[in-house]
């Protein structure tokens, strides 16, 4: 898929390694409670998610050379994986090392969680010769199912052993799921005259262990920037990027983005809402902006990422709940992937969107590299080309514009289509 | 499917006829504008849904033998169809007594929907000789697409002459879109020492033109009852009823219910609300209800009806708000398509629920007919015999009971799994 352009940035490779100062590693510690079929490690290879194929790494580490600025955005859901609640606890002095993550078992809905996510950051600790408290803590997976400790015990010094500073493909698929696709970017920008580096990874929806639809992402940067500053900027982000995402509408227990920040590009500390935390929010815009298109267009068995822009709204609030309203309708969805212009679907979302604004004046599009159709016109419809409309909604990048008056206010919201493939996903689990 | 009983009523047959002075018809004008495919028309015969099979009726009539009082709800959808601006024009002096229901095309966002709408009320007006004002108008169908009134214009003196006492299985298959079964319920009660009636007929999900999921209930009773009273009682009812249900999450642009009293009992009038009126909420109850139940256990593809209970919760809003997150939960929804015990998403579910209460106090079993699991204690997992859950999974019609505290607050809400054929209807369309 494309990379969305970001003015001011360049995309560079190489995910959380490419921060200046920061190591990873991940490992197939033995985790993983059901073996992949021949179907699903050949639809794996084939999606170049999984290099080492069978064995799929199920244990991340990612270790700053020094200690990091580091703040994290966590699930609004009252059901907290325990991870994040020990997380919480060990960043409340904005301050963190190493982040440890597995995949396969969420580590949540159990007696004993916290212990066990105590028990990992301990781990670590111990390993590397750092403070527990600097370790963060994340999970995804089965909910509601003992975390076995064996694996993670028994792996954790071949893990810190293998630590590099390009590390970050053994990371990334460590922490993939039902993921099909890796999903690492990274940039770099100026600030204070200094070459600063933003990378990240993140996780979400596929099809190994169907049994949450959670979302991680883990952050670096070599940008010095205080934790204030850092949080300031990570809440900013979030809530135009990752927050606009809807694969399922399920809001998962273990959400939860961190960012770590070394200062090793000794630009001049970020430490007021100046031109260089500008381009640091900029850039970190271009990093989770990106990661958030991949994670939708990677959504449990969809073949399409849908971009709902909404315009012409008197606030950004109202855009937001309208483009949402259209990418999270399970009807669109289906229209999506059966390729049909069926508008129909797209003004019925806008209209039950509970916000303020007159639907005689919505106009909407349907655009895709193909070209553009103009299918509504202050709420009614259009004439069109049915050819014209097929063309363009045979793409994998489909955009929705929606126009609904004459106000400043804008948004963007991504999802996917809704298909057979996740059906199967999300039924066919144990059965 | 079973029928949920209720104390003080006795089930008859007989659809919006059982009450007594309401005669109706259904006829195939012609509207269609796709033919059934043999494996659709095979389908809906086996299912009951078509007696006349490759023909079936798109236009229905009900006319009451005298003035009725009358009174609506209608969807909160900022997209209205043209027939719920002439519907709500005409009964705003709560009187009707005649109502003209269309499938196929839901004469919505058209620049001449209104006027057609209108039309169409003319037409019953001139042929039974009675006001147009005393006409409602529903449409149910594809939106955007203008509506042919030929068919209609051509087909009202046979649809006239056919009205009988008996005709509500003509006129249910007339208001049927993607319906794969009928959906009518009648009851009988007591009030002011004389037998009343209350019957009704709805539409809503299913298999032939799946382009909306729009629900449209008719229902009429022979009970003497105010217009203030009768709007207060389809408030109260319509709130714990149809507004519990969801299928797809998407609120249609054509919703409607209405509901016409024509006083042929010739109870007392009821004017206040005494125990007639008690008696009569009851009676419209055990109606929408089921006609609910019915609606949920035909949502488009499903192969289940889901009933979820909500109680322990301080009050019945947050019942109700967590009730409805776990059946609007995709991947709750496909977990029970694969009869999976997956507790861990009803708990997401409940967790992400935007309502006051404690997560740690959450207890959950699922139960059907062949009995029930504890699988969730003060928000852990307990442990379940897998093999039992299966055998309660297997069932049509699965319960999901959850307590959330010690408070008196209670709901239920309707819904149905996610399945490949949800997908299968509303991608395929216009392809």
């Amino acid at each position: 898929m494309n990379l969305k352009e970001v003015k001011g940035v360049t995309f560079i490779d190489g995910g959380v390694c490419a921060s200046k100062g920061f190591r990873a590693n991940g490992i197939h510690c033995g985790l993983a409670h059901k073996p992949l079929t021949d179907t699903e490690e050949n639809s794996a290879v084939a999606n170049n998610a999984l290099p080492s194929a069978k064995k799929k790494n199920d244990l991340a580490l990612i270790v700053a050379d020094k200690e990091c600025t580091a703040v994290a955005v966590y699930t609004t859901n009252k059901v907290k994986g325990a991870p994040i609640l020990v997380t919480k606890e060990h960043i409340k002095n904005g301050k963190a090392k190493a982040v440890i993550v597995n995949s396969v078992n969420a580590n949540t809905c159990n007696a004993d969680g916290v212990e066990k996510a105590e028990k990992m950051c301990r781990l670590v600790a111990d390993e590397l010769g750092i403070d527990e408290n600097d370790v963060i803590v994340a999970s995804t997976g089965v909910i509601g199912q003992v975390l076995p400790i064996e694996p993670i015990e028994n792996g954790i010094s071949e893990l810190a052993e293998g630590l590099t500073y390009d590390g970050n493909a053994r990371a990334v698929e460590a922490i993939m799921t039902t993921d099909t696709q890796v999903k690492e970017v990274a940039v770099q920008f100026e600030a204070g005259g200094k070459i600063c580096t933003i990378g990240g990874m993140l996780k979400g929806s596929g099809m190994i262990h169907p049994n949450m639809a959670t979302t991680l992402t883990f952050i670096t940067t070599d940008a010095d920037i205080s934790a204030e500053l850092l949080q300031l900027a990570l809440n900013d982000i979030v809530k135009i990027t990752l927050n606009r995402v809807s694969v399922d509408g399920d809001t998962s227990t273990n959400d939860m983005v961190c960012i770590l920040a070394n200062g090793t590009a000794e630009n001049k500390s970020i430490a007021s809402e100046n031109q260089d935390f500008e381009n640091f929010e900029n850039a970190l815009y271009a990093v989770m902006v990106n990661l958030a298109r991949k994670m939708a267009r990677d959504g449990e068995g969809a073949t399409k990422l849908i971009e709902c822009i909404c315009h012409g709204a008197d606030t950004e609030k109202t855009a937001e709940t309208v483009a949402k309203s259209v990418i999270t309708s399970s009807l669109f969805k289906t229209a999506m992937f059966g390729e049909d212009a069926n508008w129909g679907r797209i003004l019925c979302a806008v209209g039950y969107a509970e916000a303020d604004f007159d639907i005689n004046k919505v106009c909407v599009y349907i655009r895709s590299e193909k070209g553009s159709i103009h299918v509504c016109e202050n709420g009614a419809g259009v004439d069109f080309s049915e050819e014209k409309a097929k063309e363009i909604l045979k793409e994998e990048e489909i955009i929705i514009d929606i126009s609904v008056g004459d106000g400043a206010g804008s948004a963007v919201a991504w999802g996917c289509d809704l298909t057979y493939d996740y059906v199967k996903i999300n039924g066919d689990y144990r059965s």
